[in-house]
């Protein structure tokens, strides 16, 4: 006996989701059956709206619903400064600390040469074309992420930045605040070491 | 800064699914962005078709399309065999082993005093006014699951249909296949002892 389609077909969609295998997908599917038929339309709505009414800022490459996104509109923010990011949702965690208030840039990934992911598969293109056409960036900060992939790009975007005379800085790594020396792993003693500061 | 509107309401809804919180929605609501178009509106309408278009089983208190439902309404199934489970879930995992030709009637829940679950709350009366209009039933096959709201259930059926003259069994409880003795809880060694079969 098969699932009667309606759930069949929903279980397929369910497993098109990252990390939602057969189980998972099929117990999404019949809790769904039991929820509140408002929150279903709700959510139906919602996936249509998002994919509908969500664009790539034209500038920072930010997930937006105006072109150019509120960041890259507000003119009170530090246009000096660029931070680099891999993803939109990078964005949203640095803004949530309140501490920057310069500008971004979305790669929308990485350099991956084992995905076959090269400079031209991510936004780099359009970093370099905002730095020339904008004499007042000064500053470019790489906050890609601390894997090889995120090294690798940090590393070329320097080499591509820096003969242009533009400042570029990449967050600091080493030990998460809260966590214990000895459960540390060895790349990151090395990293906190290497960047050590005065006190 | 918060998230355009869009996605901020489609992580919401993922939120509204059981074992998803904010993270794991806010992961699936950027994945949702960078999906097909046709998979979204696939995945939209799969939704809300899955929640209009399946009802239970006015019969066994399965989920269908159809009232009454394949099982219920295909004569070749042995018609004198009743298989009670919690879930219609429970329905699909036992057709697969395509081992049971017999009916089934789906509880909906067990009973728990603790979540204030009463027999009134659960299909208990369905499953009593079937058996007594149909004379066919002769026996009744608990399927609960094996834990203590499982078992109470299943003892609380027993004692209510065993009056009646039918027959009423218990799934076998015992080790899984493939399972090691050593890494066995001890309620299921108790179990697979008290039910030990001649060889």
């Amino acid at each position: 006996m098969q699932y009667p389609e309606p759930i069949a077909k929903l279980i397929d969609s369910y497993m098109k989701l990252p990390g939602i295998g057969g189980k998972t997908a099929t117990r999404l599917a019949f809790y769904t059956i039991d929820m509140d038929g408002d929150d279903v339309t709700e959510f139906a709505k919602s996936l249509v709206a998002a994919k509908r009414d969500l664009h790539f800022c034209s500038i920072c490459g930010n997930i937006t619903e105006d072109d150019p996104c509120v960041i890259c509109k507000d003119k009170s923010r530090d246009q000096g400064t660029v931070l680099v990011v891999e993803e939109a949702k990078d964005v949203m965690a640095m803004e949530k600390i309140k501490e920057y208030r310069g500008l971004y840039h979305v790669l929308h990934g990485v350099l991956s040469p084992v995905d076959g992911k090269g400079p031209e598969d991510i936004n780099i293109a359009s970093l370099l074309k905002r730095l020339q056409q904008n004499d007042a960036i000064k500053e470019v900060i790489i906050a890609t992420n601390a894997t090889p992939e995120g090294e690798a790009t940090a590393m070329y975007i320097s080499r591509l930045v820096k003969p242009a005379g533009i400042k570029v800085t990449r967050l600091a790594h080493g030990l998460s605040v809260g966590s214990d020396i000895q459960y540390a792993d060895e790349m990151t003693l090395f990293k906190a070491v290497e960047g050590r500061q005065e006190m």
